[in-house]
């Protein structure tokens, strides 16, 4: 036998999850044998989903969320406040400040952050439809919601300074920075511990 | 929203993935999105590769190896030596032997070993039929390429008891236990070391 596989179809299957993001060649046999001892409608089932969400899922042409209709759920819902516009790195991180439940606004999923050093600069991301949607008027806020990294402040400030250029009136804000909720002091990092004694708030602000 | 996801395609799929073994919600979520945001052939094909695979995949009726015929490529191989049958626990266990390059008999996959802890008995597996291929004569060895722990002791144990009441003239060998290739005797644990002392073997036999 000078195949690794008794079988062109298992093969297949291997090497098509072998494609998979932190899946091997032995963890995808492994998830392939898997699937053949389940019942035929769960492995078939998963298979027809994958179909599915890949020709169904499209961006929407608003916010560039992931939305199964030209315009998201989140953007066409009349009970969303569409003069706050948050702006995120991508679709997990709306997901992720939708499951906190405190934000009623719109989203703008750039695809990214800029960075140099990866060859992505601000015409590869979502930032000139960001800018349209501000110079079209009905931004009041918009809320950079993206990572506390270098690529992150980057990009926060490269939006600031290009809606300032707009000349729009828009209020920019970020989310705030300091010690996470549930960190105690001795095990939280310099930098952060140095930024939030600056940035200080009245403790009135917080009763 | 009080729904997870903006998309039920997308929530699908999630779903379907987050099945797999060692997959959880989080990793089902970055491999839908990875899917989602690869060439849709890539994602189809992978979607459409388990479902063929699923479908057209099923067990040998002589081994239980999988095949795409009701007779495996191995056992339906005039090249093969019909004479000697390997008894293995699985399907990945039929490809490491077929990777060693070292056997040109059949195979018998028993699909599990006894543990009467985890309620597997002789009757779960497929130890009727391997006595039924012994019966019917032919089979001049049987090599029992078992794991070498207490469960695959025992399995061996009961086949070689129960081969032996067929009263058949076959010959029942196990793989050789000793000191692995390539391992130092100072790190080789006791009772594998133990073993190979008492089961050492003349010189003249390995040059």
């Amino acid at each position: 036998m000078d195949r690794e596989f008794t079988s062109t179809l298992l093969e297949n299957a291997v090497t098509s999850l072998s494609r998979l993001p932190g899946v091997g060649r032995k963890t995808a046999l492994r998830l392939a044998l898997h699937l053949l001892r389940r019942d035929e409608a769960d492995a078939v089932g998963l298979g027809e989903a994958l179909i599915a969400m890949r020709k169904g899922i499209r961006y929407c042409r608003v916010c560039h969320n992931i939305s199964e209709d030209e315009v998201c759920d989140i953007c066409a819902s009349p009970l969303r406040d569409s003069s706050s516009v948050c702006v995120v790195e991508n679709v997990r991180d709306v997901m992720s400040i939708e499951r906190t439940g405190q934000f009623a606004g719109l989203y703008h999923v750039l695809g990214g952050l800029i960075s140099p050093v990866d060859g992505i600069g601000p015409d590869s991301l979502e930032i000139a439809s960001l800018l349209e949607r501000v110079a079209a008027g009905g931004v009041k806020e918009l809320i950079l919601a993206l990572s506390a990294t270098v690529e992150g402040d980057t990009t926060n400030f490269y939006i600031y300074r290009r809606v300032g250029e707009l000349g729009a009136d828009v209020k920019v804000t970020q989310l705030a920075r300091g010690v996470s909720v549930g960190n105690e002091i001795e095990y939280t990092d310099e930098i952060t511990l140095g930024r939030s004694l600056l940035n200080r708030t009245p403790f009135s602000d917080v009763l």
